[in-house]
């Protein structure tokens, strides 16, 4: 069963280059933390802490796409670790169909903000698991 | 009427944190260079010298999405200058429709070279006139 998360941190540490984002669980205590590049979490930061930029920035344009083709993102689930990679993907709705979709979990939790309200984060119990032991 | 551009250098300048692509008219002389972020000279650059990666990078998912969702890129234009800002739309085919979707160059620049061969790249003639003055 997924586990809806909310993002709760982005930590950009300059000191050694590192940068992840911290989801806690809504209906727990169980935190997961997971490294994305710097890229990733710049794109994350400024949509969270800034006004929308001039131009659409390349996860925007993403929405405008898919809104364009009929579609709605409708939630990103990280499903799977595999080879030291967590693997996720997003799920988008047109009409009836949902089209679900390999990405990585930066994308999707960059996906997820550029929406208002931010869509819903979800994580498989068994990778919550495996990483926490709760 | 869009002018066809083929994508002929892409410079990253370490010394003063400036990158660029250069354009080059296909069926002529004129260039055409435009100033892009670190982050889209990287994903360009990245994607012209190397294998793609293990995981699906932004404008990959972005291919994919679109191609899920049952449409193709067609071509991308760079449409228009204004207030020192270039303009550009990427077109994307979906059966007997195409979808025309504002964006930055440098994502339209990126998703070209997403795909084997690159996609068309134009620019209008009066972008490009008003440029090199020819």
């Amino acid at each position: 069963m997924p586990v809806m998360m909310e993002l709760t941190r982005v930590v950009d540490c300059d000191l050694n280059d590192q940068h992840w984002i911290h989801l806690t669980e809504v209906q727990g205590t169980r935190t997961f933390t997971i490294v994305i590049g710097q890229v990733e979490a710049q794109v994350i930061n400024r949509r969270l802490l800034e006004e929308p930029p001039f131009r659409p920035m390349t996860h925007q344009l993403l929405k405008n796409i898919v809104e364009t083709l009929g579609g709605q993102f409708q939630d990103v689930v990280i499903t799977e670790l595999r080879e030291h990679t967590y693997f996720a993907v997003v799920r988008i709705r047109v009409g009836d169909t949902v089209h679900t979709i390999d990405c990585r979990p930066s994308d999707g939790v960059a996906i997820a903000v550029h929406h208002s309200p931010i869509l819903p984060i979800y994580i498989e119990e068994n990778v919550l698991r495996s990483l926490t032991g709760l």
